[in-house]
């Protein structure tokens, strides 16, 4: 359920991942935002969220680069900026959308009993699980109060209302998502489209709010809004993906991950659901039997991964993703913006996909 | 963490208990909007939310008489009523309170560890943890939708608006509580104020939500909205102190929990946090002892219900909750309403700190 990321240096001094330049423009007001969010926040409670935020250590001290990418809230700002109005109005928003993003990782970590996030240990194994699902509870909490600032930024409030319901719409999508993911553990028989219909909803319904919010904060144009939501949306698809890949291919010193990860966890993610649809004869009695066994033997992972390479799950998989960044690049072609902002929406989408982290 | 509730019946047939008059006028209405919140929703994750809700049996099969007592938004309705309005506007907002009441419940579960609630088997101990934590997570989410139903119901957009803050900061201030009520567990020094201050938060703050949204709702008169606050904010500190009362000396037939069930697992709530404060010589040594060391021997448990009784908590602790219900009733002697709606929410005050579940 975790997506990769790798330790962002904010600092400048040690970069060692190209994110898209875009994401320099935006990140320190993202970061801003966020910051005085919790300005007035004392109890240990949001120390726990801090710390999970990659601004302070597990000893309350100041810490610098450890951050995630702030995808959601980059794209947010961009697809506003896109729809042709200063990015500052949907910094609320933005900084909402990161906030439930972080939510759900906070949980998510519990949930996959994850030990380790960013190189650093989860709030739940550094807490316990109690007050971790407090933190994540709390994290939501602040993101309704955090988009509740639009209205400071001059935002109508017919376009709060919506974009608070958007909110709320994507955040019980995601959880939806999150459901059937874990729900994917025990079932044996999942296909390629069930798959599509779980990561729409846990990945692709955020990253679309994300750019769909942007979007109404930016323009009266109902097809703007349309388009950028469906771009969001197929990003989101190969985002997910991409991550799908990584976790399985990804190189351990960039993922922070062990070798082949989501094998040994068997996760039904994208190569593994296509491996478990199509493979035939043996091969397929194979697979299938790992999977529904408990546990994994480190001979029966590698062996999970020949059977993917024998039906070139990567090659498949990669190909899913690039078919739905150019299905986002179809709803960009759509609609008239800046030559600035296209080329910048167009990186990102690339990105999404090349990215190994 | 959790309330002592018994079940309900519905039917009519076989009524345990006496909740005041109010709770005829308002229940079925109550339900009824909580249930078409949820008619639209399908997965089998929403399942667990009606089960918790006590609609369904863990098979899916309808069922009646298992539900809570429905207390917050009854408490809204009354409170939209006294203050002049129909409560038929206020509902979409009493809806939104329990389903935040009852999200906060499935997470409580699972930090508490408890296997049972109303005398079913809670949630996580039926589906897991994981996906506990969904379900409750799901439950906030549709809460934030609920509300913005108040829009159908004609409820003018700045008093939507300030429905909505005062939800998202009242279920911040209530996780805050949480956060409290479990860091309590492992400090030995609690004074009778930190637990105040933990229960304003932890109960307090979405009752007195619930009193004045109704009031928001229901009249623009800005001293009885704070009245009706100050109202619920009382009655919240006397209903969670009569709850610890019960949580020690409660019938066990009546709230469904093992004797002494708070002894056994050792809360912190006020009879104990009282004792321990004023409790002199060796008395004061073993009860210390006792709540210091890890697990509690039947012989313990006994010893230190013999030292609450020898300070005479339960007498003080009762004497707290009538205290801070005589407040309550101050607050309601401030402001005008009509002399059906003064008595209702009386009785309820008075059943609040008498009742025996």
């Amino acid at each position: 359920m975790s997506e990769q990321t790798n330790r962002y240096h904010t600092s400048g001094k040690e970069k060692e991942v190209n994110l898209p330049s875009i994401f320099e423009r935006y990140r320190k007001e993202v970061d801003n935002e966020l910051r005085s969010i919790f300005v007035d926040y004392h109890l240990p409670l949001y120390d726990m969220m801090r710390y999970h935020l990659g601004w302070i250590d597990e000893n309350g001290r100041h810490i610098e680069g450890t951050a995630g990418k702030a995808l959601r809230p980059i794209l947010c700002l961009l697809a506003c900026e896109a729809a042709g109005e200063h990015f500052h109005k949907a910094l609320p928003s933005a900084a909402a959308i990161e906030l439930v993003h972080n939510f759900s990782l906070i949980h998510d970590d519990i949930q996959d009993n994850d030990t380790e996030r960013r190189h650093r240990p989860t709030v739940w194994s550094m807490w316990g699980i109690p007050q971790a699902i407090n933190a994540g509870d709390g994290m939501r909490a602040i993101a309704d109060l955090a988009i509740l600032r639009l209205e400071d930024r001059g935002v109508p409030q017919k376009k709060q209302q919506r974009a608070q319901r958007l909110l709320d719409e994507s955040c019980l999508r995601m959880i939806e998502g999150q459901y059937l993911d874990l729900s994917f553990e025990g079932q044996f028989n999942i296909s390629v489209n069930d798959y599509l219909e779980m990561i729409d909803r846990k990945t692709a319904a955020l990253m679309s709010c994300a750019l769909q919010t942007g979007a109404i904060i930016g323009t009266d144009n109902e097809s703007v809004i349309e388009r950028l939501r469906e771009f969001g949306k197929n990003i989101g698809l190969a985002f997910q993906i991409r991550d799908d890949v990584i976790g399985i291919w990804g190189d351990q010193d960039k993922t922070g991950k062990p070798l082949a990860s989501d094998i040994h966890r068997k996760k039904k993610s994208l190569p593994v659901v296509y491996a478990l649809q199509t493979a035939r004869g043996t091969a397929r009695e194979e697979i299938s039997n790992i999977y529904k066994k408990s546990g994994i033997t480190k001979q029966e992972a590698d062996r999970a991964l020949d059977i993917l390479n024998e039906v070139q799950a990567r090659a498949h998989s990669e190909r899913m993703a690039e078919e739905y960044r150019n299905s986002a690049l179809t709803e960009l072609e759509k609609i008239k913006t800046s030559r600035w902002a296209r080329a910048h929406l167009e990186e990102v989408a690339y990105f999404l996909v090349e990215r190994a982290f």
